[in-house]
């Protein structure tokens, strides 16, 4: 189990948004429960957690880790469980004091890109409801920063005036394409430049699944913009998967910037087994 | 009644997003029953109407016309009325091509405050749930923009993950101005910036007034900086009433600006009587 290959896998939609803190252990358990004796050795199984699972609304507040630091070296905490057959560690997230930030799962992402990339320097894009973009160096993640781009689409098709013009989730890339260009020519005019769609609309004829996709990519084009102007790097790497990860890849080349995803679940499973090695280490260094 | 002397003044909530098309001529024929024997010295009573009114969910969709325009002199649109004692005009909003946009209700407002300032040249800021920004000259608009601002606080209060942290439309002054300055120093970090009231409040004890009072502020320094570096005037008029221009006129003054709002309930009055003198004026050349 030392080298990190992936004997199995399993996945469940359940979360954070969805548990009561009791209700953790046995939803874990009864997604493992037939990994227990196959994989534990005679030993307690170890489970090591990130994300959310270590928020406040989670199974244990995790706390974060004050940046510098390497993303594979954060603080773990252990929840109390009941069942004896495992040993629950959870990973810290990190956080920046200026400007205020926190992060928590990606530092396991980064620690898995790391694992692959030791030597890397400069910033990583990973689109999300929260995106997060770091600049690295020395295995160490230097500074962050989080931009709402995710969660503002969302909000904006549900519940803002454009909310009638839009067919969320559509795609068009022209539209998308026009979109990143507005976006990232006046990063600053996004206020008015979410109104400009309504306007079109009510003036020309314009789809719902163009003005969808022009939305998109007005927030996309202001965040790369704005995040690139921000943090200066001839190295930039994007860390995401599927639909959002493509468009984010879009979005770059329109701006004249050719880059492929990199896999999250492949990265934060590497992330996941540097933390249990260095775990590992830790109790083998207590021991001796 | 040409001298534009209010003689009686009536208001209701009831408006375009509670009335279906067919209810306006009742609700407006209750409110105003009493005045119709009392002022229509025989002839019809004249309603003059702007605003939602005149949008295609209103009463009757009254179109837009386009800048450069006198905001008196906009057209208008007679929806059918059942009630022979009244006669009905809606006024049309203001439209602009390029970049796309248009207003609804504000052109009254401006055409009232040229009724006082007819010389004017220069901006006017129009906060509201989508703030206006018009520059002015030679009695007409020249060119206008509008900010989505006052729906971005509403939807982000009621809708983000900020959420549970902010005490919508409390006031805290420092927080107030710490977040106007933040937004006028960096308005194109805006999406990140909302982030970091977030992380505030997590890293540190931020309580929920202070944090709804940031971010009103940092969405209204985010506003102000980029407008008034899209549209550099050395005069600039803030039109608005209540809390919203109280706040506004703060921000301004915390970027080094003391400007008095004036009240545009008045500026509305004088703007739809001078509508009215226009239209008057039509039938007369049209009967000479």
């Amino acid at each position: 189990m030392s080298e990190g290959n992936i004997l199995a896998m399993k996945s469940s939609p359940q979360g954070m948004s969805g548990l009561a803190q009791a209700e953790y252990e046995p939803v874990l358990m009864e997604l493992i429960s037939e990994w227990l004796d196959k994989y534990s050795m005679g030993a307690k199984l170890q489970v090591i957690a990130c994300g959310m699972v270590g928020s406040q609304q989670g199974w244990r507040e995790a706390g974060y880790t004050p940046i510098p630091s390497s993303p594979s070296d954060v603080d773990v905490t252990k929840p109390h469980v009941e069942d004896a057959r495992i040993d629950v560690s959870i990973l810290a997230g990190l956080s920046q004091s200026e400007p205020s930030d926190v992060m928590r799962g990606e530092e396991t992402q980064i620690a898995g890109f790391f694992a692959k990339n030791a030597e890397f320097a400069g910033l990583i894009c990973m689109p999300g409801t929260h995106s997060k973009w770091a600049f690295l160096a020395n295995g160490e993640v230097v500074k962050f920063k989080t931009v709402m781009t995710g969660e503002m689409y969302s909000i904006i098709c549900d519940h803002s005036v454009l909310r009638q013009l839009v067919n969320k989730n559509a795609s068009d890339t022209q539209a998308f394409q026009k979109g990143v260009l507005e976006g990232a020519q006046d990063p600053e005019l996004l206020l008015s430049n979410l109104f400009s769609i309504r306007a079109r609309s009510v003036l020309e004829s314009v789809n719902s699944n163009a003005s969808a996709a022009h939305l998109s990519g007005l927030l996309i084009g202001t965040e790369i913009a704005t995040m690139r102007k921000l943090m200066p790097s001839d190295t930039i790497k994007l860390l995401g998967s599927g639909v959002l990860a493509e468009l984010y890849a879009e979005a770059f080349a329109v701006l004249g910037q050719s880059i492929t995803p990199m896999d999250v679940t492949e990265l934060t499973v590497l992330g996941l087994h540097k933390a249990w090695q260095n775990l590992t280490k830790e109790k083998y260094l207590n021991v001796s």
